[in-house]
């Protein structure tokens, strides 16, 4: 019953600590890690390979891209465009590899709903609007006055902010459903605010993944399916952890207790008696004890909406570069 | 080439008044005038019955209700209490007449979509979404729990702000379209900020309407046309004026002048060659002379966020009561 | 060192009960509970009278009225009417209290500044901000008409909202200050958002209280002393608790797990050694596990948009209701 | 009587340019115009230097510096931070001109009170709210942790959004005294939303002036002086126009009908009436037309949302640029 045991996160890679933290072997599932020491970023890639991969890990199969970014919610502005530009190279390799896939792979342009996820009045949880909200939007240019209305180089941008359920009465994915067969995009570009298992990941990551959007992920859990299989068209995700389950954070010190419990001279006795539990018996001695009101809680900083402002700067900065076409040429400039 | 000189109004019932100023018959346009003296509302009713009307009133065959309340924008909660008594019982004939055309004609509770438009961002053009804000949305909990899931006669309610185009780079239309499609609502009723030719009728002033939107109304002057015809539901379109277009006022003013220098003793002169102007020659007279920045450009009122906001309330406690099932209920008493 | 081992709360009522759950009498501090069961509205008034008091109780000397409503995050309009004029009652008597110690103790009129404490941009810390929206101002009036630009019995109204310490770089009791000393009002009424110990009294809790606001309090943690001692005039507070530390929720469910571990058969081991330790020896072992970088963390519900939306509506009629000077008459009426 | 026959400008530049149409020399004023060729950037300097220049001008003593900026609305940022760059240029003269008065004049780090003036609730009046939230605030910092607790060159920066009197029933000017006797800044600086005659000037100038925010000014018409001399610190204003009054333009168009009339073949008749009318006169009659019920309303363009969003960006950048004290290198850099 290792599912039941799994504590939540939004994190393949938290996921994958996990299991490695319990020495289990996960089949179908790769993880590769980088660091990029020039701009401090610590990128990890985990490929969920196979179906029971995906089962293991709780998460669809596909990849997951992770950047750890430290200093994410800081006031330094050149950092945050080197973050831009970091992200904004990841997301062109994910949109030109689609983009090669179709007949207009030689030029430039192909169309791209972008999906701001979240509620826009729960500060946490209005990431995905916030960014939206600073997208240069091109659509509608293009359909008045042809590609000739917008930059040579630029991708036709759509977006759309389509609230939570309890705004709305209807699964957002319906709303993305109806947007798509009408509008008829290449691609879905989704951004959402993640929960974290670990606080200490708070505001300082950005997960990239092409499998698209799961029932139960994103601050608010929503319960839609966004993904290749739903929609008809890719998929990519771009997710930021700003909150920790309420019941995650007491699971965690509970985990130390019973950790502390078991090795100190003056508890002996206790570890004793707890050595004859496994995992899953803590687990469910802690959960007892969680109180219930805890579900639909979550933690995060007094600071959020600091945090909050300048990570949606750092990612719609990105996407305007993806969107311009010129992303990839700060790094090509490089390279040469 | 009469349309040409129309300045722009979204009220059906300026449109009519101006045709009588002129003295101009409109076949097939019916008006009635009535007034609840109590509550201090006038209610004009403006039936466009034919093609013919239609082309002549620049507005789409249909029936235009509109509630003229001087006291809109004031402080006096009990007043406005009265206002949302009064619009919801006009909106539950409405409602109530599509019900009985339906199959669930004997239970209450046909699906709505309410569609908050306009700019959430430009103060005199978040009416819509304001007004959706305060909506008590239930349909995704008789989704989740049946009919029991909400009060016995509660109507199943959706909610959606589409945005501006600007912002989202699709016509409204194509969103609702696609939402329509998705969840199959039984009616639309879209909330929409509107530009009047008077700048008395400002925030004073409600239309309802079984025409929906079409082209060129709103205050941002959206192309999208949410009708009957086009979505295959019926469509209400509660608006309320909140701008009015710059150049309507120049021109207001500029028509002043001219009656004041035929009339004036000091500018016979005037009055002699300006008689023998008709209409048409006049507004091509002023339209050079009305710059052409003041396109895309509106008036409002300095306190237009008061207004704007307590609007908001009169009209969402308005359809909270419609939505409830028990709009009818209070004049109910009343007559009995 | 009894202060130490205090987790924090801001309700009065909450830290007298922690003290009775450990059977620990505290001298100088007076419990009244009574109920209205017709309103469901539960009202318990701490009067601490004494300094002793005071420095056990680790807040100030004064009143604390709590008045606990179990549905105040519910959509029934009337309901919230009725919590409103409950509310305008007990604050009325504060008010008409301090009116009578003034010269113009004979006509209604007393001068209010209030005060929206919290940061507009952090839900759960915006009661203050939304409240202070939706007031019905009226000082500029009587500045620029006299007595006869407004009603007959209202009171004289400013307001203010001065952002949290990281916006400004001031203490807003600096700003508070300087507003009190130019402005001349006569009493002060701040509204806040507070933290509670139980997440159980979320959104369900109003304290108002004559001590005003001390280090410490709020959801943003602020150090402003705003007190009728730093300000010179009677300062009143309304607080709702609308977030739990993090670090008290993990507390709680440790406290849960360590009474299970002396109860429990399976692991009566642990008891023998734990009943050994006293309460803050136990404190101590918890506190060591609680990580560090929960502090600055706070813990809300996910609905909290909604929920902050409704009580800041009911908070914010009591208000009105006040300032109209007609807040005690439904009161007399009913008595009558 | 030439002041009552005076337009409504708060830009200097456009009060002496109607001076000049008229050829009316105004005595104490002086004009110089520059071009910044490669910014594309038009930098005007009006100096009134006597009191009858203030007179004839409407506007107090001091220097109104001028940028005329064609892009500033457009999306593109690099052209963004070159205005922010240039207008950081002018400020520091400003700020370091300050500086060498007093006795800290050899390390930067003056302290500096911000006032975002205007309503946050009203789209084209929000920019001085908009500008403050995005900037870099120190205060607390230096008083927490001493001048080591910011980088070296930093200034010392507080600030605050006092609203308007329609929600605060106060003078801004009586919150920001209180506030300046509190905290003791050694100088102040305001942003402000301000009227232009002219609508093509809206959203493409920026005027910064030592002479304050006088009564009249301001999208909100606002009555604060808030001057060197009522605040007993030298006071920076920086404003942008976004709004023409209604009566503005009506007005100017009537004046093109007048011009019209007196030069049309076809109207030659009403030319020689209305030749025998000086400019007062013609006001006159002009005055009498313009409907009483555009005082209190403004024009503004529909995309005012976008426009106030970038150009709040590129003030507070240009501040945050200020406040780093590294306003004056980049300049150095390219005289070097």
């Amino acid at each position: 019953m290792v599912e039941k045991y799994t504590i939540r996160t939004d994190l393949a890679m938290e996921q994958k600590e996990r299991f490695e933290s319990d020495h289990v072997e996960v089949s179908g599932v790769v993880l590769e890690e980088e660091y990029d020491e020039e701009r401090e970023i610590k990128i990890t890639t985990v490929r969920i390979e196979t179906e029971n991969g995906a089962k293991m890990m709780g998460k669809p199969v596909g990849t997951y891209l992770t950047l750890e970014v430290p200093d994410m919610a800081s006031a330094d502005d050149g950092y945050h465009r080197e973050i831009s530009e970091t992200l904004a190279g990841f997301l062109e390799k994910y949109v030109e590899n689609e983009e090669t896939k179709k007949e207009h792979s030689k030029e430039k342009g192909c169309s791209i709903l972008t999906v701001g996820l979240g509620n826009r009045e729960v500060t946490p949880d209005a990431l995905g609007p916030y960014v939206v909200d600073q997208l240069n939007i091109t659509r509608h240019m293009v359909q008045e006055y042809g590609r000739y209305g917008v930059e040579e180089e630029s991708r036709i941008v759509s977006a759309i902010v389509p609230g939570v359920m309890a705004q709305t009465g209807m699964e957002t994915a319906e709303i993305v459903q109806g947007v798509v067969k009408e509008t008829k995009p290449d691609m879905i570009l989704v951004i959402d605010a993640l929960a974290a298992r670990s606080s200490k990941r708070l505001n300082r990551t950005i997960q990239i993944s092409d499998a698209g959007i799961h029932p139960g992920a994103g601050v608010g859990n929503h319960r839609s399916v966004i993904t290749k299989e739903t929609m008809g068209i890719p998929v990519i995700a771009i997710g930021v952890p700003t909150v920790v389950d309420a019941a995650t954070i007491v699971n965690d010190t509970m985990e130390n207790f019973i950790a502390a419990l078991e090795t100190s001279e003056n508890l002996k006795g206790v570890g004793v008696v707890l050595q004859g539990y496994n995992s899953a018996e803590k687990y469910e001695l802690v959960k007892e004890l969680i109180a219930p009101h805890l579900n639909g809680m979550f933690v995060t900083p007094k600071d959020i909406d600091e945090t909050i402002r300048r990570i949606s700067y750092t990612v719609s900065e990105a996407l305007n570069l993806l969107f311009s076409g010129k992303a990839g040429e700060s790094e090509k400039k490089e390279t040469a």
